[in-house]
């Protein structure tokens, strides 16, 4: 069975993402980052979600990105909220983490390397998105160009890396229906930026906002317990 | 006065990096790692010469590389030694830690994006190196590339990421004529892959190797205390 390095947020996108890697046939390694997120609740999520889905391993590694800050999610700004979503798609928004796929992609790519894997999946896309850079497909080829000059097996011509991006054309309706489709436990998995401290999603983030606006496309109850909705 | 992230692992190499960029002009933010490395001596030295250079600033951030392993630097897998050096250049080495220097530039480009820096500094070294693959020009070629894709700046054209590489094409005494040109402190520096339980450098493993026929190319002695020469 062919090994690939799963990206896990614990979000509903990463883990449509391992469940469409798993059903490939991939022997799947998960990867997790405790970056000093204001929504450590993911992890826990993304625990469950690697179980449910029988990842052969997840890891969980930290890296302080707080020691930089610059974005809501890792320095004292606040997350804007809204019931409409209409200050998405204005610019990149300040939950953009600056280099934060970067950073886990280059994590991912060591990993990939040293168990001998040349696929990697990342759950992004580009259609109903915040907004962020590294989120598109242009971006994603030129790492994988760059990953190929960095590497070991890229140099010696061993295996040619592959990044697999399945929802980056999907809407997010797209995505809840391939997450259905694929049997993912809603329940499980966890979005929201700015969570109480019970873990409750605001319902009223970007990324709480998406969440929703994919369930409302497919016609399905979002079975998580917001504080708004 | 203009800003610079520079990546210093305390090493001849990223320190004379360091003095080359104080003295092109820019106010300098160093960036070490305490990556899980077997030569973790180097983060104090780091810290010495980040001072003794004046960095504006100096981070150092954890990282744990042993998660993953793969390399005689974060594994128990043996640093190989040799009194001719004649090991080196057969492919690469063992020390060789997979994705390091992508891994590395990812956090560098996250504080510069943060800092409004469009200038990154790193000492690699593509004449007398190990034949660490991300090393040579045309992987810092891709990743200044993708960089661009990647962040904020770059998509909204404020600035394009500049990643200077000053010693690539020098042989290893060019550098330390450069350091000594500089004034870089050479007794600050630390360049041993496996020193002993004092701090000595082993003088036989590759990095030892290089530093000392570096030092020879010019005719001046190495102040380190090394247990063998």
């Amino acid at each position: 069975m062919k090994r690939a390095v799963c990206l896990l947020s614990g979000g509903l996108d990463s883990s449509t993402c391992l469940a469409f890697a798993r059903r490939e046939g991939f022997e799947c390694y998960a990867l997790s980052f405790d970056y000093g997120q204001r929504h450590k609740f993911e992890l826990e999520a993304a625990k469950k979600v690697a179980a449910s889905l029988e990842a052969v391993e997840h890891k969980v590694i930290s890296i302080d990105l707080r020691a930089f800050g610059g974005s809501a999610l890792t320095a004292d700004i606040e997350v804007p909220k809204s019931r409409s979503g209409d200050q998405m798609g204005e610019g990149i928004p300040v939950t953009y983490v600056p280099a934060r796929n970067t950073i886990f992609l280059s994590l991912a790519l060591a990993w990939a390397e040293v168990l001998g894997a040349a696929d990697i999946f990342i759950g992004v896309n580009a259609i109903d998105y915040s907004g962020y850079p590294d989120c598109r497909g242009e971006y994603i080829e030129a790492f994988t160009k760059m990953a190929d000059l960095a590497t070991k097996s890229g140099v010696e011509g061993a295996t040619k890396l592959k990044i697999h991006t399945p929802l980056i054309e999907l809407s997010k309706g797209g995505i809840t229906k391939l997450a259905q489709d694929l049997g993912v436990d809603f329940s499980l998995t966890f979005t929201c930026y700015d969570p109480d401290p019970q873990g409750r999603p605001c319902g009223l983030c970007d990324a709480c906002q998406l969440r929703l606006k994919g369930f409302s496309e497919v016609g399905i109850v979002d079975p998580l317990p917001y504080q708004t909705r």
